[in-house]
């Protein structure tokens, strides 16, 4: 029984591309994250040492560069669309090429009333990501967002869970609900939506639904804001969520005579509940 | 020549106090990360190992906690003050006490075109900051802002410098000038002050006066941030300055034919430039 | 076609577990960081609300604390088995558990040329890893590293590839080759190994493999590292790897006459190469 | 009563200067991060937009790359010497320069008992720091280190403090003790002294008297570590601490009828406590 090479694949992580269009004086910025990975038949690279078939991580972050403006950035998918089907057709060896673009959201600066015409501030945390997989079947294309940080201050409880010999959590009548939300939903078609214009309105119902549904956990929240989801938009596959349950525990005043109905809380770093869940269309 | 003990402070750091004031159904949120450090006569806990006189750092974050119930949270300088005067008067040996409040932004989250009661969205990287010292020449307050992300895609240049024979920097004509402002301003009056608003209008102009001036170099625009919040706040004695500049380097990408005025550039990480600058009332 | 829950999962991440063997005066230290996600028909806590199958997070993590004294550390592997098990039999609805321990590193502080008793310096960035998955079909793990940060200045080469009009990368035949090294290795029999001594001998083999062989792609030195591992380590299955190629770029001086045969180089942060591979027992 | 620039300072920050010595076929490395700032008279560059006086940070970049090479890095505090006074020397409005170098630890990777010639492992989180001033009145020099992660499982107690009414910590009679240690010294004499071999042995009795003194609070034991390091290196004008209390807190376990005689803890990310201490010569 021999060894042999598995899975592989390679290519330029976190290339900082920042695209300015001033074709007007009112500018706009695209400002990405950008990785590329190829995959295909690279053995030769590994075992002989030979990499005649390989197309340097360099020149793929070159071609980013370049396609930032050659292609422009319309929107993170199509742009990431544009790099990986590039880098597959220039690299005979390739049978596909993963594309991660992650965009940071920046706001006109407010002068007089008006968002200023080339100065910005950046928009928080959140950050919109795209993924792109280029294959002989064709792309597909995952929308998402991450970092998107919410909370409620009540609406939110946890009980009548399964308990155990190690269980001392009491029941939660109404706690604070908070998460640094990851999601990331798949696109039926792999071009010609209006990736924008969808990317807003998923973020949008994804705030909404948080806001407004009673929470009986994290998982329920989860599952209602990805059947809203996909309820709105028929062109989605699937929505995937990572939530971790960042944890405020109410913090207990008695020992000084100072009650705490619901008013002071630690924000704990350490651990933290992490809840995954995928909320699909059912294909039977 | 003996050895001694030489300047000394201790205290608890990264209490991450949380406030909800839900007198109304339409809740508040005050998000804090609260330091505080004790100086004073507390050598005998260095030299003899006698902690008689020291106030314990859990005591101090109890106190924050219990604090954010008893004089709640107006805004970070109130609270602040009242609890490096607490903590103070607590601790007989103690001449001073440093605090350090970080507040973290969140807003209402929007559904059907209204802030919702209860449910929030994080702002952002930009923190608010206070810092208050008591001492037994009263109080100083000095508020704050950083990581405040900014960047203008054109309206600066930097050129005419010094040169010597390790410069390489060509003039720059039109250049990306980006920076993580951190900013913060001394009161001349140590209470009284409507924080909040004071806040708020500082932190338009330093937007403000980044958007619409003309920069010959970052120095050149951290002095007009600075003159602008001293012109239009008498309240105020100065505002210190910190703000790297995150270098967007222009990509050339003739290499490939493709022209790039201006268009395309690589946000890089390390090294950046750093400036310090104080803007101060002229006492003289 | 209606809407329905997909895969999911629950638990709660990052437990900062320290046990501390204290039956003799010469002590040992397990510090750990645990995290625990349990799988199954979750399906009622999502789509109805319904809490009563779910063994909550909060369990989970008492469990992790109460388990490094019940069971003990022995391993990151023994106790990560031990805690899997246990999940998966305190919750009827779950199928199945996945455990990841990271452990971190300590050495004793030398004193008097001997390790003290009860001393530690922590040992660096790197972090061993255990990853056990309990299901039906019985347990598998895998052991590895993580952070392992490793440099040749000299015996690295990469040229002779592909070439297309975005490349500007020159051959290089003498480079500095560093990676932050994760590597992670399935073990053929889920129980019963000596976990730690193999591990120090993979780590062992894969820092000797480095060193020792010449590269001419960071692809070729982790074929070589996975292979020389297999050889040694029969009981394992397969070993796969993710390494950034940390670049360090030869500065050019020329401009101040000054000339730099490979001596002065910047090591850049972003972007890095990516290379992932796995290798692998061959079964036919 | 106008408005005027005050203090005031520009540089250069986190250049990754990495030196290979390749002298002889068994190299060394030198894995540095430099930042530089002048001070002066730099008000034309704020108050004009006049950048005459300013040699650029760019300038400072290059200067750090080209003097790892034309003079070398003996000694971090050596480089960071020959590089401040540079920078004062070329720009004439400068009247001081502060250096700060960063060294990254690297250790030989064993091989068949020996370190290897050329392949280097990273010896861990602690990072030396050298700090240069020089200014007219010549320069000063401080050596340190910082991230020296130590921490001690018995041998450490906390009680007979002050109590308030907000105080709920019991004494503690063995406790673990951890921190991750800052440090820094200043020498008598700005140049001439071996600072590889002071800084070796500063760290060792940092070390050593951490691991064989008892702690009646981290203030005590920093103050033991200081007097230590000043009764034996009379070269030595001073040392200070800046140290976290890493809070390891006992777990009860009493709930699962499970003793923890100081076994097992939990490690608390925030809050933490912190202390700073300065420990100096008596010059009365």
């Amino acid at each position: 029984m021999g060894i042999r090479l598995g899975a592989n694949r390679y290519g330029k992580a976190e290339s900082r591309v920042v695209r300015i269009v001033r074709d007007t004086p009112r500018h706009e910025i695209r400002d990405l994250n950008v990785t590329t990975l190829l995959r295909g038949d690279f053995e030769a690279a590994h075992v002989d040492g030979d990499q005649a078939a390989v197309l340097p991580t360099d020149t793929q972050k070159n071609t980013a560069f370049a396609y930032a403006k050659q292609r422009g950035v319309d929107s993170a998918e199509d742009y990431a669309l544009a790099l990986g089907q590039r880098l597959v057709a220039a690299t005979p060896a390739a049978t596909g090429c993963w594309v991660r673009v992650e965009q940071y959201a920046w706001d006109r600066i407010p002068v007089g009333g008006a968002g200023h015409d080339h100065a910005f501030v950046r928009r928080g945390s959140e950050v919109r990501t795209a993924e792109v997989d280029v294959s002989e079947a064709g792309p597909t294309v995952r929308s998402g967002i991450t970092d998107l940080v919410v909370l409620k201050s009540t609406g939110s409880e946890f009980k009548g869970f399964l308990r155990d010999e190690y269980t001392t959590l009491p029941d939660a009548d109404d706690r604070i609900l908070a998460t640094s939300l990851t999601a990331s939903w798949r696109h039926a078609d792999g071009d010609g939506a209006d990736w924008n214009a969808s990317y807003d309105e998923v973020r949008a119902l994804l705030l909404e639904t948080f806001a407004t549904t009673y929470s009986r956990a994290l998982q329920e929240t989860l599952w209602l804001m990805g059947r809203a989801v996909l309820e709105q938009r028929p062109d989605l596959v699937d929505i995937a969520f990572s939530a971790p349950n960042k944890h405020h525990h109410l913090v207990d005043l008695s020992a000084f005579g100072v009650d705490n109905p619901g008013e002071v809380f630690v924000a704990a770093d350490r651990p933290y509940g992490l809840i995954e869940a995928t909320v699909t269309r059912d294909e039977s």
